[in-house]
């Protein structure tokens, strides 16, 4: 996972440069990056999320703080997913739960295949104060274990189901790869929906409708194109029956990302932990058992895919702020003009639901300004000089691609809600167009060792055959990370009769998407 | 703290009897309360918490698991103080942030009173997977020491100040006192802000306007009657300089508790964490800080003060169903008109904000829905019967009185926004009635341990010192627990010149309140 960035940026000793802008490092604004997205990825990615006051690195390796800038995005994902995409989820009928943070080791061991996944990155607390406790006890790395006995309890009969649930928490998984602001950390926030059902059939469409929920979050709210598709049975959920996720990938670096996951777990923990009902007939049955969740992941695919050398661009139905208001108090205007001609524009943006602020600070130039928002990434920026106020106009920039456009007051609020959305589709495409150029459908192992040094998203016939990945995994293992399957689409191309795998020359059953990963 | 419950309720191995009704206790409906508020309180909660399905004990003493039930409370709570109550926290403005869950142990050292107020309830990570850690990491039992670091570095000049933060997250105090569900468990979910300051005067006038809010949260929100006042230096935040409170009392078990907290830290932390400032002059300045906090607790203190024999009783502007509609199938009625009513009342309610759903089950009796959703505390029930249609009207029975009133189709949505005020503003004032009659104003030592073994909040004077305290502690120790101070309320009565110390004999400076508390 050499693509991300260890626990000491190139910067974590300096002061921040954003909010101690004389100490920077550009000459005209004491803002921006030191490093180039094009030229050290991983270095530019540490810088723009310190710079643009996402996080700030922690005292604990793996750590990182969540600072306002980024915790006004995850607080409109969480209301996205439960207001606005939220005719399905209510339709769902999914309930907010809060579990304990702590699972006792015995419940934790009990299905095997889970725990072999999860043991090794479990932390336990094994003291209180001085005393020693006479069990440790593990922080949950992910909840089925800790829930499920309850659901052994609650549930009874056929009219118990479907029981569904969700909470939004943290988990830790105490990982020793390279720890990644958002992307790999040991502590993280989630959401982590736990659902069971009668029937197979009820828990395989509600894995898809989960991922479709999570493909429109990337897609529509985050602008980062992505792909539905089935997970390998190396790559599944520990202890699920099958996993289904949207899959990201980050061109600069040519890694996958796994976006979101909607599990199908079969029966497994229901055998475990006894979650049976009366059906219908009055017999015994085992439920049937999904689990799904997203992270503040999302929040780090977003900023690798849009980020560019001036800092962070943020989508504008994620950006906390998505219009910024500067005013341009050259020497001979009218300031209180200016500044009340700033307020009226915040005020009649803000009145239609739009999230706009003034920045009136007089310590600072508007050069400065411009560099400090576009730093962090807000969609829209608002000029308004003496020669605006004259025409009865403003300018307006967009951060996505720099294009200015002087737009009449009286239309202000119809066309900035417009840019809005331009900006917010054009970034959709501009990321897809760009994730597309990396696709890379290869045939044969010579093409697929080219196409991974070419930082491709290959596309290769496979015969899904877990000896076969092993294989791959081995043969590509090196500094940056072995090459793995990210999925199987939903969506597969043609397979002709008579396709060989790419790496076993048996016949091929699907298409599948090949490539290192975070 | 014995008017609460340990870990082991009387039902706790039995199955939950609301799910369950063909297995509860009484006859009729098959659900019910073994115990009543009068005649074993600590039993009652622990019942009344279950029973209501807000909370599930949990197979690792002091932690429950928080049911969607109580959940939905919790996040109305949420939303009330950073939307409605809102006006304020906005002008206020106080951003989101998110630290981590662990805190390194020589940052948790660095302030000297503050570690020795937490670190018998602290716990420690000492092992992730098969490994030692080099140095074990705490869990947060509060942020000071988490975030205080960085506010250090964040705050340069006088124009990075106030800085003000709130984080949403789980903290943990391994205490081994008697857990009790959302008043006292080892994990708990609350706010917790911490801002800073240039001048004392700021922090100080902070202070008092963020105990202000949880007056009304608790007031206005909850329906609970709580005193605002100041804590003895005893029973102050452990490093802070000053604490503040809005204490709430619970008649039926002679306690007090404290509901919320806002500490003024001084300049205790800012010295040892080193945040200074440069001031307008150029000189180098100390922050002042203050902290402050509510907690799921919250939740706890609403269901302690307002369940009755029947259950829960919720107050409508924090129940999750506001209304309960229920038809009455009469063995000759038309079905289809009763649920067509019914569902045409829900989508009525909920079409002008209110939160109305309809029990359309077929398999349970109006009877048991009755019983159900009053255990649940849902503040109104409408019941729909042939009679009713007839009438074009609705039959409305409170929770909170049982009184029943019929209200035209007409009407509806009028009457029952006026009565849901209604409801809300009664259970403030009988809360207040009955908190307001345990008051006992009390002048000499005997007067005081007649108030107490009569289970009052008792209102004394006092000479305001520790060593009085301490001993009155002393003197009081039993079974149930010591006296100690509550507050001092801010509103005091007239203090006599010449009047004394009920404990000490010493001239008393000021009217404080006494009490057993959890």
């Amino acid at each position: 996972m050499a693509g991300g960035k260890g626990d000491k940026p190139a910067n974590a000793n300096k002061s921040n440069a954003a909010a101690n802008p004389s100490k920077g490092r550009k000459k005209e604004t004491g803002l921006g990056l030191t490093n180039t997205k094009d030229g050290n990825f991983g270095e530019w990615y540490s810088e723009v999320v310190t710079n643009g006051e996402m996080i700030e690195y922690y005292n604990i390796s793996g750590c990182y703080i969540l600072r306002p800038w980024a915790m006004s995005i995850w607080e409109i994902m969480q209301v996205s997913i439960t207001i606005y995409i939220h005719a399905e989820i209510k339709k769902m009928k999914i309930k907010t739960c809060y579990f304990p943070l702590f699972v006792s080791n015995n419940v934790l061991q009990k299905e095997k295949d889970h725990i072999q996944g999860f043991a090794p990155e479990v932390a336990w607390v094994t003291r209180s104060g001085d005393s020693e406790l006479e069990i440790p006890i593990a922080i949950r790395p992910t909840s089925e274990t800790v829930m499920y006995p309850y659901f052994s309890k609650w549930i009874r009969g056929h009219r118990d189901l479907p029981l569904k649930l969700n909470q939004w928490c943290n988990v830790v998984r105490w990982e020793f790869s390279n720890p990644t602001p958002f992307i790999r950390s040991r502590e993280f926030l989630w959401q982590e929906g736990h659902t069971a059902f009668a029937t197979k059939e009820e828990a395989d469409t509600e894995v898809v409708e989960i991922l479709e929920l999570y493909r429109r979050l990337y897609e529509e709210y985050l602008a980062v194109p992505v792909v539905k598709g089935k997970k390998s049975e190396m790559e599944k959920f520990a202890g699920g029956l099958y996993t289904t996720s949207v899959e990201a990938f980050i061109p600069h670096s040519g890694r996958g990302v796994q976006g979101a996951t909607s599990h199908c777990l079969g029966q497994n923990f229901a055998k475990m932990f006894e979650i049976k009902f009366e059906d219908e007939k009055g017999e015994k049955a085992m439920v049937w058992q999904n689990s799904w969740a997203y992270s503040t992941r999302t929040i780090g695919v977003m900023v690798m895919v849009h980020g560019d050398d001036k800092g962070l661009v943020l989508p504008p139905k994620v950006a906390g702020v998505q219009v910024i208001v500067i005013h341009l108090p050259y020497s001979d205007a009218d300031v209180d003009a200016l500044v009340n001609a700033s307020l009226e524009t915040v005020k009649a943006l803000c009145d239609v639901g739009i999230r706009a602020e003034a920045d009136l600070r007089e310590n600072y130039k508007p050069g400065w300004k411009y560099a400090h928002w576009e730093m962090k990434g807000v969609p829209l920026r608002i000029e308004i000089g003496p020669r605006d106020i004259a025409k009865n106009q403003v300018c307006v920039a967009r951060r996505d691609n720099g294009k200015k456009i002087d737009i009449p007051m009286d239309d202000l609020v119809d066309k900035v809600k417009g840019l809005l959305d331009d900006v917010q589709q054009n970034m959709f495409e501009v990321a897809k167009q760009k994730r597309d150029a990396c696709v890379q459908v290869i045939k044969t192992w010579d093409e697929f060792i080219v196409a991974l040094a070419q930082k491709k998203l290959i596309l290769a016939p496979w015969c899904d055959e877990e000896e076969v990945e092993k294989d791959v995994k081995t043969k590509t293992k090196g500094e940056t990370g072995a090459a793995k399957t990210l999925c199987s689409p939903f969506e597969q191309p043609e397979l002709p009769k008579g396709t060989l795998c790419f790496a076993s020359g048996k016949p091929a059953k699907k298409w599948t998407y090949w490539g290192r990963s975070y």
